[in-house]
């Protein structure tokens, strides 16, 4: 017997073997008997937080980069006073047993997150993660998630929450099978910074119950297996050989970049030899401050991450606020569709003032770093918003200014903004979500935002020759770069350098080195005219 | 001194003349001292809401379409014995006058829709209008809104409600201005069925306190002239020649077709002259159902609408539920940005049975009124999503399917799309909202949503080119098609209908039999080069 379903694709390879399920997080907690000595129960509370924090904490430190990050911030959200004090006055008011309070406090404030929207709502899984864990604490049952692995296993799961996926042994777990999510979910950026094959929005992968299953993160399908199968660890196209410079086979030069957002993640990147940096998040000195930090805070924080960057070119983004991360100082009043409101460069027309001090700071920076610095703004939708930005950057003796196209129109005018700056670099995330009117962050909708999707790369396809024709270049630095077969269609639409997470920079520059430029335009072509993305995945490796 | 302000032309024609303010909304009423009685207290305020209600479908009756059904809408929650207990229980429970008691309990229901995001907060500026109405009621003070007017007067606001445009009198509005807004709020949509010259999301407009004005509903500039200078009423491009049927100079024809979505629109664009009906919307006959009304109700209602049309052209859209239309019966969960999450045909993909019961009642309706009927469905992202609708259409045994392209993606796919269907219908204003990543209802974003952006021309550009080869049709239902000058654009770039508000029927057609086929290509040439949307607008007319 086999049955055979398919997702999308969001980290390459292959692999097969049994199945362990991550369970589903136990019922409510009973909302009875009020308990004896309500100041005692209360006080069970607190504890069992710190132990849950402390668990968190520890894998944070066995973690790195973006997983060692999320980690921190549940872990921060664990033992957040507010969400104690709640649950104890649940006890002491309400009469509730310390779980049920627990849990009762923890869904009141997914529900202010949920209602709040964007990236306010996407921590609504994280928030129901360190309620479960805390509930545990208290009832003395196991936390839940994944499970101690006897043996190699494919992990399958409804959705991971980041800590489920940031505790995982690369060496005992061989794929990673979802049946929500999506392809720019944490769980998926997770997958790949770990070297797991992983498919993710798989419908019915619950319903199959299968013992055992052959996973290719390549094309996304999964099938039942016998149980009694050998397991296949991952099979990956090899990554090993690679000289550290991006070109292809007949020397056509791309250069291969780190996406990083912390000094954390700027010494992987230089460690997995990214020829330099293609996108800078700069949110990282901003999320956490209550008002808006200095200019001196600023260049420290920038420099810090310039600094294993001296001489090679870093591309920083500026302050991309509003949508998913909004921040108290900046942010307008809820809006309807946040990711379609004021968000990146639209922020700072009202605050220019803002954005002027982040360039004073970012200047700064690369005199004390030596790193080549560019600057481009995020969430450009037009030449005039993109001359605006330049002439503010070159104000501030910044020598090049670029923008993102994650914005459809910003593609389709992609001749007139490079007449007014100097590079673009392809948000693909943000442009495909845009394209297929599919949020990034809905399982329901993931397959859309599939960067395969013919669509988007006719789109990518027009700003790849729009920079052909003015000789200026243009990168992408979306999720699409970290896909090795990918790479290789990006850059036959005209693509000059790739932007990724450092765990994918080795595998991308080999598949470079591995096929010549005619290669990648004849796959480009290929993938163009596809009907679908999986046919497009098909036709560009053919 | 002449100062000049530019904004969103939304509605054509020049005009000058004194400016009117309308005024902001009083302060908020006091919140004590405590009423002696509050049960007489109390009992003011269902009263009050009644004589406001009365007011507001009093103005309904004297508008039509549109008007009409906004006004009859904003009466219907002025009269909600929601609100209102909840401000009897603010009185009797905690002291407050009345007018305080109604101004809090709007605003806490202002608040729940704004949460609530999408088309609930869409409503939040009507609430504000009931409330001060009737705050201002109770306190014996003149209802907020437009002042009478003893002469021709240019109208300036922040941001007009509904039942402001719905009063107004053409004969002595010379023009509209608002300092927010956007060109497919419901002002925009009114102005322009009211045939009034306006302008929207005039920034500075407020600031400037001019005592008269020079308005430009064409290129959106605003300038402040002489109080003395001679009153200009509004002149339009002569709309009054048209044979009633849509074709150029030469004989290239473009269907001039109605926007439907009651009845009463339905016989209103039969008398306009409309050759038929583009875009019949079907959401009116779920809105107010608690649950999905069955196939022998829907039947009736289409059937009423298709009636005017008989022997003519009508294209049904199926059910455009979630996002801003969200439906108990159907909806899913709060989603962080309901525009990019489940709607349109995304609905059916899950409960495919609701669209086969609506498409078997079009049959049924079709069958009934001898209207000539095709069906399209919203929200269509990929070729495969049209092929699966055409081929339930098909076999609900409707002859002709096709699908809106308001999805980027799906005009990037027009070929592939129009290969699995009849025909394609362009909807400008999502297509605009997504192209830009510009949040239709949002004041802060509007201007990018200009239906002249050439990035918005090139992308529809590319349906028309696909149209061309397919020998097949696509037309244009979205605002844009009600614009006399750009229709000529549309017609160059390739769209073969146009369909609009009954009341821009005329006036297009006419701007179509003015201009050969030629004509119209070299302005569709000149928009597309065009730097931006005020520059596509002069290079079209030139």
């Amino acid at each position: 017997m086999s049955e055979t379903l398919s997702g999308v694709p969001v980290s390459p390879g292959r692999a097969s073997g049994p199945v362990v399920a991550v369970a589903e997080p136990a019922a409510a907690p009973a909302s009875g008997p009020a308990p004896s000595d309500p100041q005692a129960e209360a006080a069970r509370i607190a504890p069992a937080a710190q132990v849950v924090v402390e668990r968190l904490e520890a894998l944070a430190e066995r973690a790195a980069g973006d997983a060692a990050t999320i980690l921190l911030t549940t872990a921060a959200m664990a033992g957040d006073p507010a969400l104690i004090s709640e649950a104890e006055r649940l006890v002491a008011a309400e009469g509730r047993p310390a779980p049920r309070a627990v849990y009762e406090a923890a869904n009141g404030f997914a529900k202010a997150l949920s209602a709040a929207g964007g990236y306010m709502a996407e921590r609504v899984r994280d928030i129901e993660d360190i309620r479960d864990r805390v509930v545990a604490e208290l009832q003395g049952t196991a936390p839940p998630g994944v499970p101690d692995l006897s043996g190699p296993s494919v992990l399958v799961a409804r959705d991971l929450a980041p800590a489920d996926t940031a505790g995982l042994d690369p060496a005992l777990v061989l794929a990673l099978v979802t049946e929500e999510g999506g392809p720019t979910s944490h769980t998926a950026i997770l997958a790949r910074s770990l070297g797991i094959p992983a498919v993710v929005a798989v419908r019915g992968l619950l319903a199959l119950h299968a013992d055992a299953l052959s996973v290719d993160g390549d094309t996304g399908t999964v099938e039942a297996i016998d149980a009694a199968a050998p397991v296949v660890s991952a099979v990956r196209q090899g990554a090993a050989e690679w000289s550290g410079v991006g070109r292809t086979s007949d020397d056509h030069v791309v250069k291969v970049l780190g996406n990083v957002g912390s000094p954390a993640d700027a010494k992987a990147a230089a460690e997995a030899g990214a020829e330099g940096v293609g996108l800078f998040r700069t949110e990282f000195c901003y999320l956490d401050a209550p008002s808006e930090p200095s200019v001196a805070e600023q260049r420290a924080a920038y420099g810090a991450v310039l600094e294993p960057f001296a001489g090679k070119p870093v591309v920083v983004r500026t302050l991309d606020a509003g949508a998913d991360k909004p921040l108290a100082f900046l942010s307008p009043e809820t809006e309807p569709n946040p990711a379609l409101g004021v968000r990146g460069l639209r922020v700072a027309f009202d605050r220019p003032e803002v954005l002027d001090r982040q360039l004073e700071a970012i200047a700064g920076a690369a005199a004390d770093s030596g790193a080549e610095v560019s600057v481009m703004a995020p969430m450009v939708a037009t030449a005039a918003e993109a001359e605006w930005f330049a002439s503010r950057v070159r104000a501030a003796g910044i020598a090049r200014a670029g923008v993102m196209i994650e914005v459809p129109a910003a593609a389709l005018a992609a001749k007139e903004i490079l007449e007014a700056v100097d590079f673009v670099s392809l948000g693909t995330n943000d442009l495909a979500q845009y394209t297929f009117a599919a949020d990034r962050q809905l399982g329901a909708v993931a397959a859309l935002n599939d960067p395969w999707q013919p669509a988007l790369l006719r789109l990518i396809a027009l700003v790849g020759t729009a920079a052909r024709e003015s000789g200026k270049p243009a990168g992408v630095c979306g999720e699409a770069a970290a896909d090795p077969v990918l790479a290789r269609v990006l850059t036959g639409l005209g693509v000059t350098s790739l932007s990724m997470n450092a765990a994918a920079v080795r595998a991308v520059g080999a598949s470079l080195a591995a096929v010549t430029l005619a290669g990648c335009e004849s796959a480009a072509r290929a993938a163009l005219t596809a009907a679908n993305p999986a046919a497009a995945r098909e036709a560009a490796r053919g």
